[in-house]
This record gives C-alpha cells, sequence and structure tokens, in this order.
C-alpha cells in the first residue's frame, strides 16, 4: 500500500490547502476590510495557483499508474475515482487556457455587476460572448469529442448528463405549470407580512434555528453576509445569513437552507476528513440537504407551527392569526421575476429555463445577442408574466459571468433528490411531524446523515441518493409533495 | 531586468501566500470554532510546507546567480537583499531538522502549558531540553563556525549581535535598577484603579483610539482575541485587544500597541505591497513603533489628559481625582513577577534577564535543569523579591517553549530605539504635547511615518532608526525619558 499511502499523503496536503482557499473566500465575504481588495485578489491567485499545480502535478500520474486497484478497499477506490477524475479533468486544460478563463471571469463579474445596475445588457454582451467561447473551448478540451454541456456539467454533477437531465426537466416542467396555473386561479391569496422585525430578534431566532435543524456550533460559526453560504469541510463548516428588516423569512429560511448545506458536511464520516470523501460528493446533493431542511421540513406545516410560536415569543403579535394562516403565509406562491426569491413551484420553472437557455448557448444554438429576447419569451410562457427590465430578467443572476454553466440544473436536481429522499424518510420516521411540531428534528436529522450525509464521497451521487431511498431518483416524489402540498393550502 | 523580473515576481507569489498563512494565524485566535484544532494544524502544516519549499526553491539561487547586481536601483538591490538572506538561511537547514523542530515546538507549548498550570517546571524540563538542542543544532548549521545565539537573533533582528545587545544592556541595567530603587524608596504611591469598567465601554473607547492614533480601519479591523496582537502586512493588516473589568489600561495600551505595529505595515510604501520590502524590517524596529504610541505618547502627561477625559465621559466618576493623579495612576511603578504586565521600568529588567539566560541555554554554560535557580536568583537580585512560584518564574512565558531564541531581547530594543525616536520627533514636532493634550496624534504619526514607516524593508533595522533620528541609535535617550519621567511623577 506505499504507492497509495503517498498518493493520500499528498492528496491530503492538497485537500488542506483547499480548505485554506475556501476559508479565504470566506473571510473575504465577511470579515475582510473594504480597502483590502487588490492584495486578495493577489492572494487568492497564488493560492489557487499552488491547488491546480498540485491538481496536476506529473507524480500523481505516477502513483495512480502503479497502484494494483485490485488489493483495494471500498474506500481506497473510492479515493482513487475522486482523484484520478480530478487530475485527468485538471490535466486535459491547457494552462494558458486556465489562465485566460481565471483572468476574464475575474473582470466579467464587475461588468455584470455594472451592466445590471444600469440596466444595460448590451454593454455586458461582448464579456459574455467571451466567457461564453473560452468555456466552449474548455468544455471541448474536457469533452474529448463527447458533448461538450455534458463535460461543464459533470464539475458540478459527475456522472449526469444534459440529455437525462433533459429528460427529467421535460417531465417536470408540464406539472409545475399545471400545478401554478390551479394555484393562481384559485382566487386564494395568503396574507403576506407587513410589520418590522427586528434584526437582533431575527439573529436569536436563526441561531436557535440552526441549533434545532442539528448544526454543531463547535464545528462552525454564524456571520452576516451580503449573500447567504456555506462554507468548508470537516471540522470547520461556517454558514452565514442576513436579516431584511420586513422580511424575516428571508433570515429564518436562508439559515435553515445554510445549515442544510453545513450538515452535510459535517455528518460526513470523520474517518473521510481532508480525504477526497470528506465532502459532499455533487452539488445535486448538496442542494437535496439544504432543500429537504428549508422546505420538506422547515416549511412543512408542522415545523411551522413550531416557528409561528417561536415569533410571537420574540416579536408579539406580527398580524399573522393562527398556525393556519402562517403556514398558507410561509408557502405564498407568486410569480415574481427573481429565481432567488420564488416559491418552491416557481423556482423549479426558473431553473429549468436557464438550464435550457446555456445548452443553447454552450452548443451554439443560441447567440449572446438573442439571449434576452429567448429569455424574455420563455418567461412569458412559463410564468404568464412579460419581463419588465433586464435585472428582472437575463442579467439578475450572477452565474454567467463567472463562467458557471452546468451549474444552474443542480439546484432542481436537488430539489428532486430532495423529494425522494423526503418520501424515504417520512416512511422510515413515521412519527416525524410530531417531532417537527415541537421543534425536535432529530429524527429526520438522523435518519438522513446515517443514510446519506455519512457516506460524503464514498458513492456516485445519483447512488448515494438510491441507496438511502431505495429506489432509482426520479421526479415523480417532488411533483406528488408539491401537488399535495400546494393543492391543500390552495384547496385545488 | 527580465530575470529580476522573474525572480521577483516568483517572491511576490510567495509573499501573497505567507500573507494568507499569518491570516490563517489571526484567524485560529479571533474566530476558528473550537473543534477545528487538529484540521487546522493540518492546515498550517500545508501551507508552511508550501511556504517553505518555495524559499529553498534552486530556481531561486539560479536566478540570484545571473542578476547582475551593478544595474539594480535601491529598491532591487534591497529587495535582492533579503530574498538571499531568506533563501541562504533556509538552505542551511536540513529539511528533516526543520521538519522536527516543528513538531517538537508544536507538542512543547502544551507540554508548557501544563506544567505552568501545574507549577512544575520538572515536568517540561525534558522537552525545553530538546527544543534547545534542536535549536542549537539549527544555529550551528547556520552560523558556519560564527556565534550561534547571533545566527538565532538574525532571524529577528537581521545584522544585530549578542555582544552589541549585551553591551547596550550592560549600560541599561546599572540605571534602571537605580531608578527603580529611588521611585520605589520615594515614598509616594499612586492609587490603583478600584473600580468596574463594563466591557461595551472599553471596546468602544478602544476603538476611538485607535483611530486617534492613525489606524486605519479601511485597511484593518479589531477583534478580541486572548492575547492582544497585530497581523498581516500591506492592506489587511488586523489588531486584537481584550477587556478585563477591573483593568480598562489592559484594554485601552494594548490597542494603542497593537495600532504601533500595525501603523507601521500601514504606513510602507504602497509601492513594496507583497514585496520583500513591504514588511517591518525588524522585531525591535517594530517593537519602537508599538512602544512609542504606547509609552512615549499613550503614556504622556499629555495624552493621558485627554484619555482621563474621554474615560469620565464614559464611565463616570471612577475614583481618581484629577489628571495628574490619573496620569500617577497610568504610570504606576510595581515590582510584579509577570513580565507582561510590567510598567516601563521594571519592563526593560525582565528582558534583561531573559536575554543573558538565553544565551547562556543555547551556548551551553547554563543547562535546562538549573534554569529555575539562575531565574530566582536574577530576579531577586535585580526586583528584590523572591520568585513565590514557576508560573510566576521562569514558566511564565510561551516563548521558549516553541523555540523562540533571540526573540526577547528585541523588546528591549525596541525601548532603546522608541527612545531614540522620541527624542528625534520631539526635536522635529516641539508642539507635540499640544496636540497629544486634545488627542490629535497627526504630529506625531505623520513624523513616524514620513521618517521610518515608509521605508519598509529598504534599509537595515539600524539603518532605518540611525536616518529617523539623525544620530546613531543608543541606550541614553531611553534612560533620560525614563529618569526625567519617573523622576517628575515619584519627586526623585
Amino acid at each position: 500500500m506505499s504507492v497509495y499511502d503517498d498518493l493520500l499523503a499528498f492528496q491530503r496536503e492538497t485537500e488542506a490547502l483547499a480548505q485554506i482557499a475556501g476559508r479565504l473566500g470566506w473571510d473575504q465575504e465577511t470579515m475582510m476590510p473594504r480597502g483590502a481588495a487588490a492584495q486578495r485578489g493577489e492572494e487568492m491567485g497564488a493560492i489557487e495557483g499552488v491547488l491546480h499545480s498540485r491538481r496536476v502535478d506529473p507524480r500523481i500520474g505516477g502513483w495512480l499508474g502503479a497502484i494494483n486497484g485490485d488489493t483495494l478497499d471500498d474506500v481506497a477506490r473510492a479515493n482513487i475515482r475522486h482523484i484520478s477524475r480530478s487530475y485527468e479533468r485538471n490535466s486535459k486544460v491547457p494552462a494558458d487556457l486556465a489562465a485566460e478563463i481565471a483572468r476574464v471571469t475575474s473582470v466579467a463579474q464587475g461588468v455584470w455587476a455594472e451592466a445590471r445596475e444600469n440596466e444595460d445588457f448590451i454593454s455586458f454582451a461582448p464579456t459574455l460572448e467571451s466567457v461564453v467561447a473560452l468555456r466552449q473551448q474548455e468544455a471541448q478540451a474536457l469533452a474529448n469529442g463527447g458533448d461538450m454541456y455534458d463535460a461543464l456539467l459533470n464539475d458540478y454533477e459527475p456522472g449526469m448528463t444534459g440529455a437525462r437531465l433533459g429528460a427529467m426537466f421535460d417531465a417536470l416542467r408540464p406539472r409545475l405549470v399545471a400545478l401554478r396555473e390551479r394555484v393562481l386561479g384559485s382566487g386564494r391569496g395568503p396574507a403576506a407580512l407587513n410589520h418590522d422585525f427586528d434584526e437582533a430578534g431575527q439573529m436569536a431566532i436563526s441561531a436557535q434555528l440552526a441549533t434545532t435543524f442539528g448544526y454543531d456550533l463547535d464545528r462552525g460559526r454564524i456571520d452576516k453576509a451580503v449573500h447567504p453560504f456555506s462554507s468548508g469541510s470537516g471540522q470547520d463548516v461556517r454558514i452565514t445569513t442576513r436579516t431584511s428588516p420586513r422580511d424575516p423569512f428571508n433570515c429564518f429560511y436562508s439559515t435553515i437552507h445554510e445549515v442544510g448545506h453545513a450538515c452535510y458536511e459535517q455528518g460526513i464520516n470523520d474517518a473521510y476528513l481532508l480525504t477526497p470523501l470528506g465532502a459532499g460528493v455533487s452539488m445535486g446533493v448538496h442542494e437535496s440537504q439544504s432543500r429537504i431542511y428549508e422546505n420538506q421540513m422547515g416549511r412543512s406545516r408542522a415545523f411551522s407551527g413550531y416557528l409561528f410560536g417561536k415569533m410571537q415569543d420574540q416579536f408579539g403579535d406580527f398580524g399573522i392569526g393562527n398556525p393556519d394562516q402562517f403556514y398558507a403565509t410561509v408557502n405564498r406562491v407568486q410569480p415574481g421575476y427573481i429565481r432567488t426569491e420564488a416559491d418552491e413551484i416557481h423556482y423549479n420553472l426558473h431553473v429549468l429555463m436557464r438550464f435550457d437557455l446555456e445548452r443553447a448557448l454552450i452548443s451554439g444554438d443560441l447567440a449572446v445577442r438573442d439571449l434576452p429576447d429567448a429569455w424574455n419569451s420563455r418567461f412569458l410562457a412559463d410564468f404568464g408574466v412579460a419581463v419588465d427590465r433586464p435585472s428582472n430578467g437575463c442579467l439578475q443572476d450572477v452565474h454567467w459571468s463567472v463562467g458557471l454553466f452546468g451549474y444552474f440544473p443542480t439546484y432542481t436536481l436537488g430539489n428532486v433528490y430532495a423529494g425522494c429522499l423526503n418520501k424515504a424518510m417520512r416512511a422510515a420516521v413515521p412519527d416525524l411531524d410530531a417531532g417537527l411540531a415541537v421543534g425536535d428534528t432529530t429524527a429526520a436529522t438522523a435518519w438522513l446523515r446515517d443514510n446519506l450525509q455519512t457516506h460524503g464521497g464514498l458513492y456516485e451521487p445519483r447512488e448515494v441518493v438510491a441507496r438511502a431511498c431505495g429506489f432509482e431518483p426520479n421526479e415523480e416524489p417532488l411533483l406528488d409533495y408539491l401537488d399535495e402540498k400546494f393543492g391543500a393550502i390552495y384547496g385545488v
């Protein structure tokens, strides 16, 4: 095993350095003085350079070639699978192309932000064209003649294909559109919140919610940031949240969402610390955890009743009369422009749209200059509303400006996986709602930890979900859950 | 200049990575979840490994050999001087010795902490013997037949020798001892504080003091930590402070001290960012800045009058009647056991003692097992008090456990430099006290920035102080300052 040990020791240092780079990103969003941006850019470039050269270090190829796979156990085989994949992926991309992508995307984010501010897509178009062209080049280098979009998708969801996602999303779309039409045509409109909620009170409830959902603050911490996120693996998994005076749900459900991500990382077998198995296995599986914590648990009738009481204790009467009305308010359906503010039904319609559009951009079927029209006509078809301005349309998300193509669909894949896991979990833990109603999530979170989170990168993404569920993941459980939940709330 | 450019580009990445490693240390003391220690150890080991291999990278030797020094300007020559020194120093120490020192000192700190807790020097002695033996080996590798202590000292104070420090300290000691005897025999005893000071109030004044002394919060931040420190260079220089309910001076003067360190880093010419010139040039010069901010300015009659008013505004009457009494309280002289709690006179006696003892440990003239007796008899001679227990004696400081030999004397060297700079600054800025009395330090801090801080690593440590002062640094100005100040307060 000595060659394998050498490889793992080298990889362990790389994983440790990757944790440092990740924490530098956390620091940038939470702690960094605002005048330190230029220096921080050089620091990030330096550590990313170290990581890249380690990931393509020719010694890895030598070690991999010298290891006899027959002598390895399951854990070692999985480690080798991850290391090989990373080594091959990074070695395929010429260094000058990787550097050019890093350079252009770092500038592009600023161009995008200014274009969005100015409602001016045209000023962003040439930059986006460069980003698309560079990612196309990278995809060609990675795909070896195969599908270019799949090559990009595999960075976020190993083993998944655009065709498979496309089939799944084609099955989702008509039922989601039909459900939203039934809901919006129901004539029912739950009350929105109309009250001010002090920041300290929001943060106090937020911290309680994190603990309620099993987040271990001995191995994590909660800070505020402009955009909520989760960061890190192993013993140091940090989350951020934010507050908005009129919208405490933004704070509470951002926290529960990020706690889902963080609990996945914290739930991984300790033995995998700083190895390729010691982190969430894919974006889709990660999102399944954030979503099942946020939606299937956090927005359930049972848990929202508990939250209603918490909010009354903290804020007094805030204008919602009873737990059933509160449940409807938490799950209010509205056809808004913005993905990140969308309800559980519209959210997936947002993602499906982006998936089709970005596949067409990468394949070349859609030109960047035609993106606004394509976006706006698709939005009108799926949401029944005309986009009024670019910041409410194709300029709303940062993703494409920083080169993230193949990332969007993992959001809905995560919802699909969450639907499957929720079905299996509720079968395995029949009294789950009784716990949620009193703020006790332990039965649910323990089931998720023992059946999914603990495995880290041991199995392939789809496989780990299938093993936890006992059936092949598919879109039906999510659709059934949405139909039942929103059918009941809206009486349709 | 192309070879020089290649060398500097490589060095720039190393400096950026060193900033990351430093910030990881900051994070560990301020933000890290307590359960993350083991993982953090591996992360620190990984980034230190990257830094070490870059510092001994054979390409540096090639670049240095290929550069024609005659064509370089002053800045380039200074950069080459720093890079050569680092390359030679790190290349002289065998990799296995460096690794063994890292391993033993990382364990030794824990052994020391437990021994101090248990008042048990004997349990620490074998560990300290190992640390001393390893540092002796390292010193031999570095010294090339020269003085071993000087080889270690040069890590902290390039160009300085033990003999030169010894002569300076031998001149200091009798006058310091005589002054403390006059002061303690004066029959005067300024009142101590005897009041509770709320933490929020201490932190509010602390933040105001930082700004008052010119700390730029756009390129820094203040957090709380168990031990106050300053961290980072360039655009991201962070400080920490602490609060103690009965002792707000601990908070305020820790803050001013760390602000002195931080302003040195922030005051360096922007053009030196992430180059070898872009950081404070030595520990002694660094300490001169922290001390002149803390003592010659912060503990002056003029500034203490301003602070008295601030504290009355914040805390109301706290039992000190007027600014003169307050000034005496701020500068209260007491022969305590603990270096970090010492007044301006006793502090240097603490350091002189440690300097003599550690030189004897490194030369082999003093055996580790004889350290407590040597410490206690010297303490009795210089302080007139018998040490009552090891935690008040030779177990009080962490330094030796982590292998820091040659570091202690830079504290008093810093005081000596501060004495020189204070003399020169007061000659150049005659109305300095008028500003300090109303909380305006700009004339003083601008003089220090323009005459010393801005140069970063451009000149050698002693040279940069001499250039600022207009005379060769020596101990007389510090002694004159102490005699005059404490003579006036105590009427002796």
